[in-house]
């Protein structure tokens, strides 16, 4: 008897449940957990912990099987993820649609790698957050992950295939076993949305175009208000060193300043001077620093900083900066961009200029919902990046780098904004694209009712037709209005003699008779004249 | 130290090489592993047993380390998967939207669901097949594998949210452990792309729908002639029955008829008598059906066959046979289609009409890549599926059953076709959509070329320019030709005191002028007349 497919209990993940002796523990166990059910009920627990809690008793209640022998199956999809339904399908896809015509407006290619990869590809690229790495089970034969992103097998690619420049976007799912996963409302499985450049150029001519994207992305989408931070790791790190913090502080000092955008400076100062300890003069000339925005003016302040304009670090991520903004200047995007010192970005392999985009408006949404760090992001943004010069050459024999800046897209938090401007706004969200149903007013028309819409299909009309012998017209027009059909073809026993077919705009009721033999050509420009 | 990452060496999965007497094993292992490549190479064996014995030297290789210290990663993609390129991404999308169009055209509504379900969901679908599931570690919480196909997914979305009609598609990846894989050809990561119609209707009325999708996908992918074998399981166990065949050995004996197309009757003949036990009688009375072929006329005919006639599941397949192609008849695709009394499917869950969709012309391919069996098809054929009512049933706990039909679309294999035919073929596969390339005759002019292209992105042409500050002109021209950029805008000092622009056709080297200040609408005007 196979039995390794019964579902986990807690506390014992593959136990068997097979004697009598078992049947009583398991109603023991059934027992227990409606316990925790009707406690945490009482207690108002929230509705994801309820679930959980629920899910976990129908599981067990399942492994008791009402019938005998029938094994009953606990319906739902793994933690932390979940099914598209076509409504969401059809969002979706709008917002890919808008996102990908800009990355083919700027001659990018598109590349896909595999779900996995060798877990050894995976390992050391994430630092701690390793520990949320998908793994396949050992059946024999290689050791394999999930992918985590798509920076780093977009590096193995470039390695693997010795390909020295590129511009590719790449729009896959990715796996982090994130811990608690729906409490906190992020998923296990999410979108990533990239775009990158890879290549030796001139200086910051790529970097400006990714910015010119974020841009192009951010208003096609219709998201209100945004802007865009920009810094470069090399001012970071060139500010640092000036303000007295030791070399081997840079890394977890970043980190402590990328928190600035959630925290108050008081805050972020008694991490550093506490947990990292840095001196208080040290964090306040750091603090001094940070709270510096602008564009090209701050740019230029700065390189006559009397401090920073020591640092040759500093200097070159300076100059580089000024550049940045006379480009942007040229794409006209500058509206948007500030120069901000405090954008320090949480991964560690940004070697030079870094970007995060935010919404101003704030959304009354799921607070913590999908946006955080999904794309590498904090909550409130939707889009990051930078330039990594350094990630391919981890994965080439020789060490050979090839220079990469990209910016990743929060596909995530985009969908859940615009599914929620969806279920504000009265208008309906359609799933299909049908144009026409073929319909009829009387019995026995089945046969003249599939002929016409096969003689639509081949013209290339978008149509439906019930699959019913003799369907009511009440529910033909139903049909329409449910799904969205705006036009109804009806036939009837005297029209086609007349050889002609009524035609009804389903929201107006206006009807117009079209004859049956010009119908394909007379449908079209109604079509295209009206509903394009 | 963390050493875990360390990739498997054979006989000893998670070995770890730290020691010097550890460094001693593993140079004792390359040796032998570097003995084992050479026999190959001698004995001329085929190129994937070598390219995988290597890379395990490769890897073994690797753990040694040349640099110390320095992890030296192996590079290459997980065995049996493999990466897409820009251009096998270009053949990709074009195969998918014209599939996804028809399936729009239909009125379909589109889905998705999780890359992995809870492991108890795939178990008991599969049969034997089942030892080919990845499954997930566990890392705590839940017991997952990776999809098997998308077709229990289907069913377990239905179930779970209780919906009883859908017209539905579905593409996306699935997994499978095939072994061995690269000797075979087959992947273990490949896509299926699924249609189905779920709901109770009116006979054979979404049924003809899912062959008219097969014709019009099949025409307009222009694969050469091809037709559709259609039969019924009803009229199978109907034939059987009548036959002789024992109840219980109905689907055994199904899974030996399917082997007709690729073996000759009298080894089928051979298995059904020696492996199977049927009596020569039993198997030379199903070898007479199983050879016959028409259309409408056979099921008229069988339906007064003296025997068949009296079964009782062999009458309603023939009467709904006869209904379906009345249908088609109606929908103009009856000149490929066939009832053919030899087509079983491998699947167990078809209950009803069953067809397969194969190519006239033999296409001179990787022999057994891809094709077999990926979309439940077998080699040769390219779309394949049925009616399957008990599927849904399967995960509804009261057992209420959802009637679906259903057709699997084999696109690795029309991959596989289209990149053949794109590689033989002397047009170019582009893998960007770039309209025009801003480019400069002369140096210092960056700024220019930036401004007028984002005015031209502003305007929603594609374009793409250069990350240099001064490029060759002829490195520009050379960029164009290689990518496939039809236009190229070429600024110069004088040209630009004129206030214009030239406007270069690569391929005819033809050059028009055009003033600067109406360039968008001029060139708009341009790329709708010439290149779109």
């Amino acid at each position: 008897v196979r039995r390794s497919s019964c579902s986990s209990v807690p506390g014992s993940s593959s136990a068997v449940w097979s004697t009598m002796a078992d049947k009583a523990q398991l109603q023991e166990a059934i027992k227990t957990q409606g316990e925790v059910v009707r406690k945490l009920k009482s207690e108002k627990a929230s509705k994801e912990q309820i679930d959980e809690e629920v899910a976990k008793l129908l599981q067990l209640k399942a492994q008791l099987g009402g019938d005998e022998g029938k094994h009953v199956f606990v319906l739902k999809t793994a933690k932390g993820t979940r099914d598209y339904n076509p409504k969401q399908m059809a969002i979706r896809e709008k917002v890919f649609n808008i996102i990908i015509s800009c990355f083919k407006r700027h001659g990018a290619e598109t590349i896909d790698t595999p779900v996995f990869e060798l877990k050894e590809t995976l390992t050391g690229k994430y630092g701690e957050d390793s520990k949320l790495i998908y793994d396949l089970k050992d059946q024999g034969g290689e050791l394999l992950s999930l992918r985590y992103d798509l920076t780093v097998p977009f590096a193995r690619y470039l390695a693997m295939n010795k390909i020295t420049n590129i511009k590719r976007y790449h729009i896959a799912k990715v796996y982090r076993r994130d811990n608690p996963a729906m409490t906190r409302g992020r998923y296990r499985e999410f979108y990533q949305c990239d775009f990158d450049i890879a290549g030796q150029y001139d200086a910051m001519i790529p970097d400006a175009e990714c910015l010119k994207i974020v841009y192009e992305i951010l208003n096609e989408l219709d998201l209100g208000d945004f802007h865009i931070k920009v810094n470069d790791r090399r001012i970071l790190d060139g500010m640092f060193a000036v303000c007295g913090v030791p070399g081997e502080k840079f890394r977890t000092i970043c980190s402590t300043v990328d928190k600035l955008d959630k925290m108050a400076w008081e805050d972020v100062k008694k991490e550093m001077v506490n947990e990292k300890g840095l001196s208080e003069d040290v964090a306040d000339r750091i603090g001094e620093y940070v709270s510096m925005q602008g564009g090209q003016d701050l740019a230029e302040r700065l390189l006559q900083d009397p401090k920073l304009s020591q640092n040759k670090q500093a200097c070159a991520g300076l100059t580089d900066m000024k550049l940045l903004f006379s480009y942007l200047e040229l794409f006209q995007v500058t509206d948007k961009v500030v120069f901000d010192l405090s954008l320090a970005r949480g991964l560690d392999y940004y070697t030079g200029v870094i970007y995060e985009a935010i919404l101003s408006q704030t959304i009354p949404a799921p607070a913590e919902q999908n946006g955080a760090d999904e794309a590498g992001v904090s909550v409130g943004s939707v889009a990051g990046g930078g330039r990594y010069d350094g990630l391919v050459g981890m994965f080439d024999p020789k060490g050979r780098k090839v220079p990469c800046v990209g910016v990743s897209i929060g596909i995530e938090r985009i969908f859940s904004i615009m599914e929620q401007k969806a279920e504000t706004s009265s208008e309906k969200v359609r799933t299909t694209e049908t144009q026409v149903l073929v319909a009829s007013a009387q019995k026995n028309l089945l046969e003249e009712r599939l002929k016409l819409t096969s003689e639509l299909w081949n013209a290339g009309i978008k149509v439906e037709v019930l699959y019913k012998k003799n369907p009511k017209l009440l529910s033909q027009l139903q049909h329409c209005e449910e799904t969205g059909i705006p036009l109804v073809a009806i036939l009837g026993e005297q029209e086609l003699k007349d050889g002609v077919v009524k035609l009804r705009n389903v929201a107006s009721r206006e009807e117009v008779r079209l004859i049956v033999s010009q119908i394909v050509y007379n449908l079209s420009c109604i079509l295209t004249k009206h509903f394009d």
